[in-house]
């Protein structure tokens, strides 16, 4: 048991709902990866039609936690709007935060992340910024009053795990009351297990599952990875050694009391 | 299902029984690891006294498949002779062949490695040599009789991971009949999965498990993260890609319609 | 010959004066790195006493361009007050501007340092902002009026290198018109050769050298270094290749009609 | 002044003479790269044909120390004919000792390497080994005679660099008194440098000058890394830090007294 936003969820990881061959796998797959927090891009035109309507209604049946996010926003202004719409259809004050700066690496804008945050904090959202891995940045948004925190792995879609580990370990040390989910670049289950080894409270993930061969296996591989990596944490990983130690006993000593 | 070496286990995990706390806690982790071939190195006079008999009863009531090592030898010849050894009191013909070739490192000999291969093929027994990643000497190895190679991932007990994924990959898509098994070097969770979404049969580990703070727990996450990196194997990574692909939906596209 | 902010030097290597085990050794080393440029630390009180005046006059009898840095300032109204000392003392309306947002890891500010550049530039500073690689800062800091960007490649006195060179070589490609110098981080010549293989225009650098157990040899070192990558650069890297290539003939084939 | 196998040089940088575009860019390259030892592919007839010759005539007008090559041999017999017929045709005991196991990667055999690396010795001949980065070869090669060992960084002609850095580092500790050239696979000057600030004696490369837009300039530069990688290995680097270290005085303090 974990808790995110004052929510009880088993699952340290959240899934996102975009780019799957289809509907129906779309949900065979979050519910294969065991996730319980899934995020949902708000298109404003969604439920006027057909499609949208089904496809909330799906998503709806899965009776998972909505993180409904702000994807494709370019400024403070049009995230503010589009959490406010997504409040209102989604019926949830949790939001997602994405404001765009650059669009070939679809960076988040620190400057109007931090600006939108405010306002959406003072609006009474839970915020959930997905932003770099910068630390003067994410104090800064603490201090706005942002609990949890989603830096990035690598650039969204890219699949290159944790290009920066050592700013990642540093958030991580410096920031520890904290919520931090590492969000987009992961590509591999390693590459989930790695950020939850360096004591991330979680993963938020998509393409890797949903381009996939097979998303619905691949979303199992990745919870199961989350998993592990949790366990790990928590279990204690070795220190890494410059030189061999030998793992076999030596003759005649019982094996229990080697080091 | 998985066969190796005419066997068929579930776990493509195998683990090693030095370096626990306790007999009952290594009893304990390699049961939640799920493994169901334990290594076990042959100690001339273990079963001469009580901790040596107390041990074997042990390991023998956990109903594993015993793979015997030749830890701590230096020639082909004390390696053969402690192989003879292993199939009178292991009841078995399969050997985990290591030769020291240097102290410091532990790293296998090649020249004496393929020699005893050699020899101990002529003898019947299923090899299972602990090798280096070095191409030549695992196709040397596969045309002296053996089916399964053991390359390192790093010298054992150093935890580092695979520290020339260049050379494992390299291995893996030039010997695609052989059974390929990382073994030495795992120290976390996410190595072990790396290994596996490479390509490799499974991974053999020891000390990462036996050394953690909680080393059932930790045996539970290398249980997970091989199965997790196995089932991403299967399932198709994704390629990883230079620049960010919105993972999210254009407006008033059908989401599922998108690439 | 090289142009920075209108100033033509010889050399693409920027180096510090602080640190040194003694002023001499801090001329001669600077000199052994043939680098032109280099950077002063203001502080308030430098002046009046005999330390301070020596110093300078040491200095200034290298015939150098002066740097003046902002080194210890940690809010916009600080530099820019810093700025305008230096401005004074040194007689150059060339300024790297510092605004620590961290003393840990003496990361920049990224709100500040935007801030006061706006402000400096609106006074007549050439502004040299040391800025983290985060491109959405670095096209703000270049709307506002900056030509010259110094991100860094690790934390000020790790050594560690270029810790995230996928960002930097996004920062190289997307802001061509920039004049890009890594700054900060570099601990031996193979980083400060690969900044500039990158095609950044410059390398700034001072703790590796003056901490070095002989500071002239490795200044010298640093400034071929910088000359190497340079070189390399403009004479067109080779492509990394996934598998071998002979380098040498084939039997009977003239040997430079081969690829 | 360096000594390699009893011969002064001043360059510890080591060239290849194939696939440059023309035999005069090469000759132009080399003088530009300062090396003074030149390693030349033994081709069957090239002494036959007017091609050979001119070649040959070009090469001794450079006045450099010849180190010829085996490439392209497959087993111990060939190399050793070949080296035969090279000290005859070139006057040097001196023979680049190559014996391919492996036609992808032209990785060395390290079996045959050994045969006749002990056969050419016996032989009277100074054997430079191309190897790979295994310790216990290394060490056979050395008991069997060998003074200069040249274990590759990657494979020849991928230019990837020291692709296996930690085995190289342990090579070096592990061999102070060979001469340990890195061989192969250096693709940029950072790489270069890099071997040289590990502490190798030299670096033999061909490919990243030859095949470089301007192989003069790309020799000049590996050149220039060379030096600036030795300088700074005998200048004592600064140790990799883990946190941010001001490189700037505090106010108040002389800035000579700070550490």
């Amino acid at each position: 048991m974990w808790k995110i936003a004052d929510t009880e969820v088993d699952s340290r990881l959240l899934i996102g709902s975009a780019l799957y061959p289809s509907p129906e796998i779309m949900c065979e797959a979050i519910q294969a990866s065991n996730s319980q927090i899934v995020t949902v891009s708000l298109r404003r035109q969604s439920f006027d039609g057909a499609d949208g309507e089904q496809f909330w209604q799906l998503l709806k049946s899965l009776k998972l936690n909505i993180l409904p996010n702000t994807a494709g926003c370019h400024s403070a202004k049009e995230a503010i709007t589009t959490a406010q719409m997504a409040r209102e259809l989604f019926g949830t004050h949790w939001i997602k935060l994405e404001v765009i700066g650059d669009d070939y690496s679809l960076q988040p804008d620190p400057f109007a992340l931090l600006e939108a945050s405010k306002e959406l904090i003072a609006q009474g959202f839970e915020v959930f910024p997905y932003c770099t891995d910068d630390l003067v940045l994410c104090e800064k948004l603490m201090s706005a009053g942002c609990r949890i925190l989603m830096p990035w792995g690598a650039p969204i879609g890219t699949g290159k795990g944790l290009i920066n580990p050592y700013a990642l370990r540093n958030l991580r040390q410096r920031l520890p009351e904290a919520t931090l989910i590492v969000d987009a670049g992961i590509g591999a289950p390693s590459h989930a297990s790695q950020a939850m080894e360096m004591g991330f409270d979680g993963v938020l993930l998509n393409t890797a599952v949903a381009q996939a061969n097979d998303p619905i296996n691949m979303a199992q591989a990745m919870g199961l990875a989350v998993n592990a990596g949790r366990l790990a944490y928590e279990a204690g990983l070795m220190p890494e050694q410059d030189t061999a130690q030998p793992s076999t006993p030596t003759l005649g000593t019982p094996f229990w009391h080697q080091t």
